[in-house]
């Protein structure tokens, strides 16, 4: 798998269950989102646009995904509502990494370029360093309908959170996408 | 790293926090646990009868782990407390795979022997066939203070429960363990 497989694979509507562990509370905190990831083609305005933002040629994107998200924390009111769209440019000698861009940092709201890593185990790692944070994140598929994905936050040189999401196949935006069900129960039927 | 200095690694004490996210009923579920890890002698009576249990030579053992935990988990009022061994043996052709054999399985209270698999990538994989049911771990080292593991359980084929812990070194049990602290704020603070 590359990284556009895994965009493919990741392209469609999931419902996911969040749980960040806090360490130095020893407290955990949940969540629940329902998240849409689109594809986009490499000559989208808005992976020209982010290239052109990162001073890299639009003609080195790879791919482009919008990811939406709508949910819920357990421990704040506020609604966690967003979008960013991610365009990965491979390094010229290393087809397997690269630098991914983004439009809006998960973590942080400022622009940021992370580092990503297709595994031999078809996991994905994104690795951002942000200027008081580092974030790296571990990604893959249980099942075509069941994708995993857990991150480590550093502060200041030490860590402080712990995530784990389960995210369940509600629905598939790509009608190519045959390996994906429709019905959300399937993913627990899903081998 | 091979399975033993995994081991060696995981030796000590830890506070780990669990979550299991229930797919089906798209809920989660959170515990706490205190879990004790000892390296324990090849020869050590306890690693013998159980290669014997298994029909091992009881040369091929590796070495023995001895894991105890003590914990609780949200949806029940039991404490969840209970001791295994663990006995790793090698493939003949395949030094970082091979067999787990254990005493008492962690999902079902039976035998059970697992297959495991170190990869390249240091994380510690155990797969575990029961009757009913197929459990996938995975286990890494964020730092030497802050151990992480995630697990995939299947029933009747499908997958039911998605779990995460964070585990956060307390204390060591061996004096060699120079790179581990022995307080548990500093599990935070480890880079």
């Amino acid at each position: 798998m590359d990284i556009v497989e895994f965009f493919q694979q990741s392209a469609g509507k999931w419902f996911s269950q969040r749980t960040s562990h806090h360490l130095a509370f020893k407290q955990s905190e949940s969540g629940k989102s329902d998240i849409v990831i689109e594809m986009m083609a490499k000559d989208d305005p808005a992976v020209v646009q982010l290239c052109q933002q990162y001073e890299v040629d639009p003609a080195l994107a790879l791919c482009g995904a919008r990811v939406t998200w709508n949910g819920t924390m357990e421990w704040d009111e506020e609604k966690h509502t967003g979008s960013t769209v991610l365009v990965p440019i491979a390094d010229p000698d290393k087809p397997n990494e690269g630098k991914l861009l983004r439009d809006q940092g998960y973590a942080e709201k400022a622009s940021v370029a992370g580092r990503y890593v297709v595994g031999e185990d078809q996991a994905l790692t994104l690795i951002t360093e942000y200027e008081t944070m580092y974030s790296e994140e571990r990604l893959w598929f249980a099942s075509p309908n069941l994708r995993l994905r857990t991150s480590i936050l550093k502060r200041f040189g030490g860590f402080s959170m712990a995530s784990f999401c389960s995210e369940i196949r509600m629905g598939v935006t790509q009608a190519a996408d045959t390996q994906a069900s429709s019905s959300a129960s399937s993913a627990t039927s899903a081998s």
